[in-house]
């Protein structure tokens, strides 16, 4: 399969048969801030593949459309090839990470209301953080209804906080990204990981996602591997 | 006079006669980088507070609300006494500055059109950058319409963009602050001067405000004299 993109947790390949397809295959690999960190565990790649196409099914069944259209492998899935929206789009329900120290505040405490964030997708810029009239001022996303986008993530972020509730997981926060067919329909395109998700544990609110690594506090693939295990006994 | 608050520009004091009113001193000093670069001129404070009096009296005319009630010594006003709103606002109509260094562009093109921004005012969080959103959900500015907010803002400047542009000067972008009155009322309630407005000169371009301070560009009293000379020969 030819590659077309290699990122710093997933490799693309281009379908051989379908053009409206490519194949997503997940890596070992483990970076935080902006790849300054790294680091891996054997069989991430193929367990935050499961968690992905386990949670990609759930909201399937809730009306949310993904880009994922079925496994391959073990740690890899066919996805539809979308037109990727430059924006990562956070959703937060605790204060925590760059918020929390963005504002002064301690970790833990859950915000008023679910609160949407934009970042402009740039390596070399660090991600910045966006208001939506610099979105809209100066084209960072062309012909996307932020409006619409905002409504999506907090679609999905209800859904997935009542999923990993019934995992005894509180969501405190998930960064993901989307992608628009040619129609302009837009699609969730991104992982939901214990890479992307902070997950706290609901009785000890001990963390269980990349903070782990991030933060050097260990288990890191014991963690990833409760999350799952956890997931597949929730009954949706 | 009794002090009530010493700014990095300015110190306010209580008026002896009128609660409603407070006097505002403007020092000769200059800071930049959140104060961590210092400097001042002469005659400095008495020239920010004579181009401050004379757009207040150009806006004020053009049915812009703003603080001032009446010059007093040779450096100071006489201002009503606000309910600060804790956010700073910056209007871009420009490439410059923070903006420009954050998304990896040249100073010096326009924008397709104004860009108005939010700071939440805290040194200690060394102000930092809001989307409307986080206004909200947070709580950052009480009581208070963004969307009204950020009409005055845009109204602001056109009319001293108008202004200046009849000094021979582009206003790149300026940051101000406002206040509200006990009927929640909105003012101007900062100065307008070469400390918070980027200024370029139309032919030249060369800068003419306070970059010329931070940037160690030189002859920054020459540049703040020729802003005041240029503004007193414009024609409102």
């Amino acid at each position: 399969m030819k590659l077309l993109y290699e990122g710093k947790a997933k490799r693309v390949f281009q379908h051989a048969e379908n053009a409206d397809w490519v194949v997503l295959e997940f890596k070992n690999s483990l970076t935080a801030f902006n790849a300054l960190k790294t680091g891996e565990f054997d069989g991430k790649g193929a367990l935050n593949r499961n968690m992905a196409s386990l949670i990609f099914n759930v909201l399937d069944r809730q009306g949310i459309k993904t880009h994922w259209v079925k496994d391959v492998d073990e740690a890899s899935m066919i996805v539809r090839s979308l037109k990727m929206i430059p924006l990562e789009v956070v959703v937060r329900n605790y204060w925590a990470g760059f918020l929390a120290k963005r504002f002064g505040k301690p970790e833990g405490d859950k915000l008023p209301e679910p609160l949407v964030e934009f970042y402009f997708k740039d390596d070399a810029l660090a991600d910045p953080f966006l208001s939506e009239e610099q979105i809209r001022v100066l084209d960072l996303a062309p012909g996307i209804d932020i409006t619409a986008l905002k409504k999506i993530a907090r679609d999905l972020n209800r859904s997935l906080s009542t999923l990993f509730e019934k995992a005894n997981l509180i969501l405190a926060d998930f960064k993901v990204e989307f992608g628009k067919d040619p129609s302009g329909q837009i699609f969730l395109a991104d992982e939901i990981s214990p890479d992307s998700c902070r997950l706290w544990d609901v009785l000890t609110k001990e963390k269980m996602d990349k903070d782990r690594f991030r933060r050097d506090l260990g288990n890191v693939s014991t963690a990833y591997q409760e999350v799952y295990n956890r997931l597949k006994g929730v009954k949706v």
